[in-house]
């Protein structure tokens, strides 16, 4: 229901939270808040993403930084409306604080603050080019002697690295990696991309030929440039990687591509990391302040030790050495595992006539592509969401907004849905023998993917060849052992195979930092990803955030970056920000860093 | 003002004008006509690009179309505002016709119609698949055989213009091509399009090394996919160029670079083009059912005959062969002429310390690229423009919906106020020397580029080197004769020279037809470009449309297209629909094919 009085009672609760905070009057403004309540803050409090749960929390953080953050301005954003929904007022809101402006989103119960959400939009005097403050291009009047753009672009490109060193080293050019450095471009940090494949879009590339994004286009935009309003639902691949190296070229990025990075240390003395990379058969030592790994979720591969695997003839490998169904016509193919990478290999070698076993050794989420884009993501990510109103940069913000503790009790309804109306889908996916669940407590797939990013697919296809027999499945029952030609499994069936191919899912992302900097570092930043739910793959204790992700990290001046392409477009930006004020030498006292529960 | 009653008087107007229409009763529908009245329509009324002034021409137009087109349901437009302004309402329509579906922008003055836009939107049941009906991209289910989205894009390459035929070949890859080969490949006409250089964007790089936009981004957009917000004003060429070059690849058009048009036959009996193409050392031939000329608005270089060219010892070249001052510093260079390449040239070769003269010969149109921007472009291509909720698409209706008999009146304020602002700067200039006018009645620039595209220059830094002394200027005299090492004035003053660059305009862009198809069919096209204004360089009768240009010709099955960004942009729209309707054999008479006047 919209409602006029809904702007006017939050500006009532801002004004008074604007007092309060000014006043540093704790008190005061605790009494805003309802006794269950959650501030999310991207930044702009905390120098950290954080969600403070309850008035304790929330004591505590605004004890630490009211001083150093003087927030002020509090008011509702007259140019969007409030609204008021099940007996909860909710709008936007903008604030400043000494150094930035900031937006956000509340929810209040009762007239007291249920939700609130603050994100830090600019630092103020470092504000974005753009708009009304783009670059002029153009050099007129007397340019005798001044350097063109592509002399200039030229020279950058011939002397960072070299001559001069980058304030940030990205290591891996995915869609994350590239969103960062967009951001990081177009808010003057100097930047370069390490990324081993040669072109952009490689990773893509590389992949089954069939595969297009399981997300819809909505949920999919880069930064900066959207995808035209012509473009597919669910982009093919190829598609994709062309679309990112066009991308990269027109956002000017520091791209090395082919260059393999080889090690990282730093130096804490200086400040700098020596990072050595290797680039057209030449070793280059960069020595940025800051290293950001975006080597994607898919870390290191792991596979399970299984009884005989010495003894099977045929060969052995992990999904992502896997490199589709070439030559495999006539071979026999088990896959170990039933996530998204075994179903996306399945039906790759299934639609090239390759016989194929899946083995599921336990149950899968499933969830149908359309479905997830109707029921789940449509309400913020989709071509009605537009019509209302709702940009990307919006649907981001209000999906932030919903603390992580909140979140599973917003999803359930609607996977409840969605198992209503895929009814048969479901059932004729369990008469094959398939495995179902939906998630520990019935909250569906984005739960899964935000505890532990593994334990489902998002069916573009695969169940179908499941359900009519095409691709063969195995499943109930471990494996036992690998014989010469053959998977034996504990219920005593023999899946005959010339492949096996383990799609067993990864280790922790800090598995890289190991690689690159050392086991001692891997293990000082600890786990990455999961919100210490203590559901399967994402122990507690409760985090309340993405564990280093995207935010400071144990290890100085060593960041992770990544997700799906919906976070890389909306945390690339707080990142980004991170980065820039380091650089400008603004002061940035970090609340709440996180304890490390696990190393990986 | 904005007036709730606008939008009632002008649904009152439409009501009246849907009814007479429907009854084809002409007398009713002129009475809703004021007696000076224009109506321009693109496509939908005329499959033409016409505008048609005075009850008597409307009462022939709407004679000879209406039982074809069977308009109905006009309506305003409810979600954008209609004004009241000097008395003058005003505001956006809708209608339909039998085949397509129309928008529009109406002037009523004193409640009857002053100007009227109608244009075509998008045939019936050919709409684009865009927004709510783009393509899904991936092929759910089943997809054994079926040919991925790179398989089928790899095809299309390797055998379209072989063993099948495109339906268009548009000659010249520059913005103009591209943005036509964008439109036809999303509604869905197969078309190759043919650029003698190696890669898109390749005219732009090959131009003098501190070329940027002389137009500002906002009037700079292609279609589909927008600069973003950061970039600058007034883009440097190269950026602009690795912008199409982009373009090219993620539109998927089929863009043959280094391919040289040869020649062209149109065969009346099959309704088919030969068009002879080298490529790769290659000839092809390939045979669409239309031809569009799309190679700029350049053509044959216009030198004028001077006495002793025979004689003069260095080099003579037109500007479009000039290749910029890389190694001519020493040397002496004489440029004839004073428009925009006249000044480009003088300031590339100033700019690398290269002795310029520039000799003006007649006056010369000079606005300063930041007052064309605020006074004549802001009000619908800006930053502000953007947040007053004018798009793109709706400035170049606005634009478009001032029938060009008009355009000088609205246009004459704004150089008034261009040139009241500027004062100094003009007074510099004639200080300098240098020869001003505002065109025969001080319309200003964009009269000038509709009426001869020529006789201005829009000032990005030339100017000011003129002021200071930097280029030279050697004005008010024609040129007598060349010696051996000098260019020789009317008035006795001598140029030394050890070079002379013709910036001497060029032909018509029939003269590209000339030489690809043949003299005849020059000149029976006829001249391009130009309205008929009765001013220099652009001879009466009137026509009230830029002559030729992207509509039919006297030369079945003959386009031609460009014109700047903008144009290109906006143009390509009813191009594509043209030639839409064309492939799927809608019934397309053409109201007013224009008569040919002048040869060229």
């Amino acid at each position: 229901m919209l409602d006029t009085t809904a702007a006017t009672r939050i500006q009532s609760v801002l004004s008074s939270l604007d007092s309060a905070l000014a006043d540093e009057n704790l008190d005061a403004a605790l009494e805003l808040f309802a006794d269950t309540c959650y501030w999310r803050d991207l930044v702009s409090f905390t120098w950290n993403i954080k969600t403070v749960e309850g008035k304790d929390q929330i004591r505590d953080m605004l004890g630490q930084c009211l001083a150093n953050v003087s927030p002020h301005a509090w008011q509702v954003d007259e140019s969007e409306p409030a609204v008021v929904e099940d007996g909860v007022a909710e709008g936007w809101i903008r604030f400043e604080t000494a150094v930035a402006r900031g937006y956000g989103y509340i929810r209040l119960k009762d007239g007291l603050i249920w939700t609130l959400l603050t994100t830090m939009v600019d630092l103020k005097g470092y504000e974005e080019p753009a708009g009304d403050s783009r670059p002029l291009g153009a050099k007129h009047g007397d340019r005798q002697g001044e350097m063109t753009w592509k002399e200039e672009r030229e020279e950058e490109l011939a002397t960072l690295g070299f001559e001069t060193q980058p304030y940030v080293v990205v290591i891996g050019g995915g869609q994350g990696g590239i969103a960062l450095g967009a951001r990081l471009r177009q808010i003057g940090v100097p930047a370069i991309i390490v990324e081993k494949d040669e072109r952009p879009g490689d990773a893509w590339r590389k992949r089954y030929k069939s595969l297009c994004l399981h997300d819809p286009v909505w949920y999919d935009h880069l930064p900066y440039i959207k995808f035209p309003k012509n473009w597919p639902v669910f982009s093919p691949k190829d598609k994709v990687a062309d679309w990112l190296e066009m991308y990269t070229r027109v956002m000017e990025l520091n791209y090395w591509g082919g260059t393999e990075a080889k090690s990282a240390q730093y130096d804490e003395t200086t400040g700098t990391w020596s990072v050595l990379v290797e680039r057209d058969g030449q070793t280059i030592e960069l020595k940025p302040s800051h290293l950001v790994l975006a080597t994607g979720m898919s870390a290191k591969p792991n596979i399970p030790a299984i009884e005989g695997q010495d003894v099977f003839q045929g060969v052995q490998e992990h999904s992502s050495r896997h490199k589709g169904p070439d030559g495999l016509r006539g071979k026999r193919v088990a896959v170990i595992g039933s996530n998204n990478s075994a179903h996306d290999i399945c039906a790759a070698l299934c639609e090239s006539d390759v016989d194929v076993t899946m083995i599921q050794r336990s149950s899968t989420h499933i969830s149908r592509s359309e479905s997830l884009m109707k029921y789940a993501l449509g309400p913020l990510y989709s071509e009605e969401a537009v019509r209302n109103g709702i940009s990307t940069e919006k649907a981001d913000l209000i999906f932030a907004s919903i603390p992580y503790a909140l979140l599973a009790d917003f999803q359930k309804p609607v996977f409840d849905e969605i198992r209503e109306q895929d009814a048969d889908f479901y059932r004729a996916l369990e008469d094959a023998g398939f495995m179902l669940d939906f998630g520990p407590d019935n909250s569906g797939l984005f739960m899964k993917y935000l505890r532990r990013a593994s334990g489902y697919y998002i069916d573009v296809g695969a169940s179908q060849l499941i359900i009519d027999g095409k691709i063969k499945l195995a499943s109930g029952s471990e494996v036992n052992r690998l014989t010469e030609n053959s998977v034996l499994l504990e219920d005593g069936r023999e899946i005959p195979a010339d492949i096996v191919i383990y799609a067993t899912g990864y280790g922790s992302m800090n598995g890289w930092a190991a690689d690159l900097i050392s086991q001692d570092v891997a293990d000082k930043v600890g786990k990455v990803w999961g919100l210490g739910s203590d559901t399967p793959k994402d122990p507690g204790p409760w985090e309340g955030e993405e564990r280093n992700m995207w935010k400071p990290t144990q290890q100085k001046a060593l960041w992770f970056h990544g997700g799906n392409l919906a976070q890389s477009r909306h945390y690339s930006h707080y990142l980004a920000l991170q980065l820039k004020a380091r650089m400008e030498g603004l002061s940035t006292p970090v609340y709440g860093l996180q304890t490390v529960h696990h190393k990986s």
